[in-house]
């Protein structure tokens, strides 16, 4: 018993709308899985839900889907991003599919002073994990990916509403229990490998809308601290309650 | 600024106490990383705690260490074991890291009725990862990854005092607080990729020791699952509290 297809498209979804499907997608589904004209199989775009969409064209080239019916609405995730340094390759795109699968609104990665250079991660491809993640974990939608921008712009440039959840690995107890934490916009942030600097993390203590966090005793590596920090927002703050 | 070295040995540790290097470990230290006759580094063997160590004899086939002062005694976790179902070959290692840098007892895979039988980890190398994460993460104890056993056997023969934390997949909505969950050892259980089958999840969810819990509106993968189930358990019955 195979399970749908999933698949995530870059075009709208809705009842009888017709999707044309570029060379990869068409040769996966086609060449690759070898799916028949009639096929039913699952649609994302992000924005329209799930749809179930049939096959109408099959070639290994291109094809043709058409939307049936909305089989899930678009499920929005609460307003959290996740601000994270870049690491190695595998571990920051890691990070990606896990903030994907948990549920954060949107992903920044940081350029921090301890941030290696050659961690820079290509945007697209990060997205490109994010859009991966989406169609694996059964969600509707894909949170963006931005460009990376230094950690001190964009505490300089912070909106006004959104509070700060920093997870301090500095702090070995908690100075607050997450319920007591606001309502409101959030945004997490994570340190990289060898934490933050002193005046980045002065800063970032000082800042009017910051909430430090402790993450426990033991040293985590940056990838488990942004799964286990999203996890308690989502549970305390998030759609988790 | 180079850190210091940290090394597992499975050797005893303590003041004067001499500890001899395999092929292995002096390859790394004084040909791969060329570290001269007086070097200091940090050791662990998860039991005595962490030591500094001079290097007094160095070669490419051998060396010698000698312990100079405890650094830190050693620090155990709480009682917690992490039972989960081995997944494909780099996220069961991913798992075994995570359990270990956020505070597990012990690991135990377990088979069960939706395991891929191709997913059968070896015990060694899934034992060594957890000694590397043990070296990463600054911690002095090392989880034991015990056997692959089946969880209907594992549930037949449960320890009467030890508490079961059931992350439920098909739960939505958590049927209580972790406040309220009861003191004592207790044990978590992840289900595989696919879930637990019908009987395996009316199994636990009648174990009389067994609390379900829910882990978001989101479907999440196993080693996802993993983390985010240790960190909650950590935060409300655990040493992060």
């Amino acid at each position: 018993m195979a399970s749908k297809v999933r698949l995530y498209v870059d075009h709208p979804l809705g009842e009888g709308q017709t999707v044309p499907l570029g060379r990869d997608q068409a040769n996966y589904l086609f060449a690759v899985m070898r799916l028949p004209v009639g096929t039913v199989l699952s649609l994302i775009n992000g924005r329209d839900g799930e749809w179930d969409a049939e096959v109408v064209e099959a070639n290994k080239r291109a094809g043709v889907l058409r939307c049936l019916a909305q089989t899930r609405p678009l499920q929005l995730p609460p307003d959290v991003w996740l601000l994270f340094a870049p690491i190695k390759k595998e571990r920051t795109a890691f990070i990606v599919e896990k903030a994907t699968e948990l549920g954060a609104a949107k992903i920044i990665p940081v350029q921090t002073d301890f941030t290696q250079s050659a961690n820079r991660a290509r945007q697209d491809k990060l997205q490109a994990h994010a859009v991966e993640a989406t169609e694996q974990c059964g969600g509707t939608f894909v949170p963006e990916v931005e460009p990376l921008r230094t950690l001190a712009n964009m505490l300089a440039d912070w909106p006004s509403d959104r509070h700060l959840l920093f997870c301090d690995e500095t702090l070995l107890e908690d100075p607050h229990e997450m319920a007591d934490l606001p309502d409101g916009p959030w945004a997490i942030v994570i340190g990289p490998e060898g934490g933050f600097s002193n005046t980045e993390r002065e800063a970032l203590r000082n800042h009017r809308q910051s909430h430090p966090i402790s993450l426990g005793p033991r040293i985590l590596r940056a990838d488990t601290a942004a799964v286990a920090a999203l996890t308690l927002w989502q549970r305390e703050k998030g759609d988790w309650a």
